[in-house]
């Protein structure tokens, strides 16, 4: 028996039946060669995005396995690859770094909870629907906080590329710190990491156009330069085993469990839940935004669709089910999810064959990673996030809107002062002041009528028909608190500077709303006109606003009257001011 | 010489040389008159709101010379009547009542402390020019407070109505102190604060018309009445000292110190000024916005103008001044200014004279006030803010707007559980949660040729033609950060709906300004659009708008065109979908 609406509703939906009963053969093949791809892909990418976050290597592969299934039974996007992200790992670490030691059990315990608390907060704001709350993370601040996340990294990552220790807490620290560490520079460590991100940078651009001009095929090529990192990986393990690199100080992986990631449970602490609440919350919203946004772009490749409160629900599911087993915060990789979708992966039964892969990975690989070199993943970590870093975005912003580039700056100098907590935090404030003080001022102009027509135009801009006794006025924006007062003064001066005014029509078209404080502000300004012996018209009142405007006071009071068009209105008036139009 | 524009618009202007020049005899006499009647008005009110805001009485005289002086030099309203106000009086005994105990000297010296701040803060406002900033009260928090302010001070009043000791932090603690109180009732007090009650409703009311029935002229009968609180205060404190009240158990007035108004300096302590900043700057607020709404509809009514930002000097000067002068803070009040209005004042002189009057008042006639009853001043002050209280405000507001409703009762239970500054942070922040909660969600419409016509109307309100290969549609609203993604998901489900789309014409001609966020998701819409073959246009963008978007790639990259309006959008695109429009 199907359950009521009401009831469905609150249940959670479940895409995977849809896609699932329609799966066949052709689809399974698609899938399994995205799954290989992807997979190879993720090794290297989740033992880097562990030792970012402050964890041991394989806690990135634990973080890939089971958020992967679980995000296939309950994501609404076909291709979207969920695991360990950079920009969420650092948060990671920023946040549980409060609260204990790198390396430590404790460290990871804690990085268990926060993955616990992060998809507890998902599941709860897909219930309530809350996922427009992400909007108000507006783009400006997105990519500065992006950009500055990847400095951030990069510069946390220099430390294993030099072979040496250096802690900061923020950008400033962090490159204060690596200054004063350059005489202890370990060489062999650098030279290995500098060989490896520049062979990597390279693989990125030239690998494929050499395979292809080897005369593989453009997928195939495609597919192979994708493993230029796990080659990368390979070639410095090996001359890290041949050549005892470790033995002459450069720091290896070293001893990685073997097995199925282990159950675990998080901490219940109540005290460490409170100091945690924040940051899960910012990781959430944070892994949100860009697993949603990586999701729509693919979706509509295909013209195929994300429900965005659905995958507040499916990564919910996923960092708890992170949480349960041994993993941490995980959202939906942009760069992975790409190579899914290029690979031609068709359902998320991809994810699930990539999670079987990672759990082989985790079964039987793992002893081949003792002799990885650190600096080897370092470079791996630099180059995927220096492709983050967008400084030209702060001249493409300032040209297109100074309140934006304000926004943008302020996020990019206070992530990289201050850290990503105070970085989103301070972004939003700016941003939401700078959009609230810009709606405080909307344009406003006094208009006249464009000669044969019934256009009316700015005064200011236009050569156009006035009359000192019937001033025409139009505001560019919805009434409401914060501007309200600023029309009042405006009408104020208008009148002070037409003392012949004997009517004042407001053409409303661009008004979109009319608060309570915008209609005393109108009852205002129609009171001292009375007053002063002024008549107040509206024109072009918009359909939603004059049912508002219909139940209230102000339309009976009015000394004026509402017109349809503003030319109706100047056509009207023109007789009793005894003028033609 | 005269100084520069750039210098001399930072020096603080002096409206007082405009009206001082033209002062002429008649202008004298109205101003006295005016002067005349506001001095007897102010006498008992500044008296009261003194002990209402845990001061001596003697202090509300000293808070109505000099700020009356300097508001007369650098206001820029006729007839602002400045000095201690009800709301002002309340929100500095909650500032105080935290850092020293009402009565003390100390608690003296705190208030002195906070106008000192309060007027800082003002003077530095208006210099800023951030007059602005009191926009962003909206009205619905203003009446909520207001009338929360009104029954807190009434309630806070009781005890002296009673007899009787009561102390609480918010409005269900004092009355359920009062009730607490009800045995120790002391009968002769409440008996003498009823009848002074009851006489103040009357006098506001009923006590003009008598006089004119008594053949009095209109404007005498309304200024004698305006003595009724005067004549309150002279009948209780003759009948107090013949009939010996104090002897059984009335408290009066006391002795009063005669003399004019002695000089003062704030505390000069860091720690208390960080203290008091929060309660400062809110007083400032509230005061500004009192004053200048008062001071907008008194000066609408003769045609002048007021300046806001000027108006943040003047009333910042006069906070100074009360600081210096043993006052506490002060603002433009409503009745007092009215009256003033009414009687005929024509410059701010006649403030200059009611500030003589008060210190004639301050050096001769307190004596005479010992036998005025405690009660009769209470009395004064619950019928004043009775008037404050407008329940029905909820109901109006409720009819007109659900958020601006949560927003008006959000600010008067908050005002009233938890008192005046968590009312106003909180009103504050519910209001501009509630904007930016309805601008992130803009009404959209698909919409359809109306037949015959060249408008486009919502196909679920209207009979209109529609095509399933072009899609017409509207947004209502400014694109930003908060609801581009909400315009992203929108058109994405139109595609969905509509699977032989080949064109979709976005309707501009509300959105008055677009942000970086919402010009990427416009890049997006139009990616995502083209990926599934189908082109994306704009029609009736603004001009400031396309001003914006001409320097973009946006523009240059759009799969789609521009049109001047919808309609020719749709007559030029119908060939090529093989349909006539």
């Amino acid at each position: 028996m199907p359950l009521p609406p009401r009831l469905a509703g609150l249940l959670p939906s479940l895409p995977v039946l849809d896609w699932a009963r329609r799966y066949d053969r052709a689809t399974l093949a698609s899938d399994l060669v995205a799954a290989l791809i992807v997979t190879i892909m993720l090794i290297p990418q989740s033992l880097a995005y562990a030792l970012l976050a402050g964890l041991p290597p394989e806690v990135g592969l634990y973080a890939s396995v089971a958020p992967l299934l679980l995000y296939a039974i309950f994501g609404t996007s076909r291709v979207l690859a969920v695991g360990p992200v950079a920009v969420v790992s650092l948060m990671t670490a920023a946040a549980i770094g409060e609260h204990a030691v790198a390396g430590t059990p404790a460290y990871w315990a804690v990085a268990i909870t926060l993955a616990f608390l992060s998809g507890a907060m998902l599941l709860l704001m897909g219930f309530l629907r809350l996922g427009f709350l992400a909007n108000f993370l507006s783009h400006p601040v997105i990519s500065g906080f992006i950009s500055a996340s990847g400095l951030l990294i990069a510069a946390s990552q220099l430390k294993t590329l030099m072979g040496v220790k250096a802690e900061g807490h923020n950008f400033i620290e962090l490159v204060h710190a690596l200054m004063l560490q350059a005489p202890n520079i370990h060489g062999l460590t650098l030279a290995v990491g500098l060989l490896a991100t520049a062979f990597l940078f390279w693989v990125r651009k030239g690998l494929k156009p050499l395979f292809v001009k080897l005369g593989l095929k453009a997928r195939l090529a495609d597919a192979l330069a994708k493993a230029g990192p796990v080659a990368a990986i390979a070639v410095t393990a090996g001359l890290a085993w041949t050549l005892d690199w470790q033995a002459q100080g450069l720091k290896l992986v070293g001893s990685v469990p073997q097995g199925l990631p282990p159950l675990t449970l998080p901490l219940w602490d109540l005290a460490l839940w409170q100091a945690l609440a924040v940051p899960a919350l910012l990781i959430s919203v944070v892994g949100f935004v860009e697993s949603v946004s990586v999701g729509q772009t693919l979706a509509a490749k295909r013209r195929q669709r994300i429900e965005p409160d659905q995958e507040l629900v499916a990564l919910g599911a996923s960092n708890l089910s992170a949480a349960f087993t041994g993993g941490f915060p995980v959202t939906g990789g942009f760069a992975r999810s790409v190579v899914n979708f290029d690979a031609g992966a068709q359902t998320p039964a991809a994810g699930v064959y990539t999670a079987l892969g990672i759990m082989l990975a985790a079964l039987f690989l793992t002893p081949a990673l003792y002799y990885l070199p650190q600096a080897t993943l370092a470079a791996t970590i630099i180059v995927a996030v220096l492709s983050l870093v967008d400084l030209g975005m702060l001249k493409r912003t300032w040209v297109f809107s100074k309140t934006d580039f304000i926004a943008l700056l302020a996020t990019l100098l206070m992530t990289l002062a201050r850290g990503v907590e105070a970085g989103l935090v301070v972004g939003v404030a700016v941003s939401l002041a700078l959009f609230l003080y810009r709606t405080s001022r909307p344009h406003m102009a006094e208009v006249g009528l464009v000669p044969g027509t019934q256009h009316f135009r700015n005064v200011l801009r236009h050569q156009v028909g006035t009359s000192p006794r019937l001033v025409s006025l139009r505001i560019d924006g919805s009434l409401y608190f914060a501007n309200a007062r600023v029309l009042e003064d405006w009408v104020n001066d208008v009148v002070a500077e037409h003392p012949q005014a004997q009517h004042i029509v407001l053409q409303c078209s661009a008004v979109n709303d009319i608060d309570a404080s915008a209609l005393e502000s109108l009852e205002a300004i129609d009171r001292r006109l009375c007053d002063s012996g002024i008549a107040f018209h509206l024109s072009e009142v918009k359909g939603p606003v004059m049912d508002r405007l219909k139940d209230t006071h102000f339309l009976r009071d009015l000394s004026g009257r509402v017109f349809l068009s503003h030319y109706q209105a100047v056509h009207e008036l023109a007789p009793e001011i005894g003028q033609a139009v």
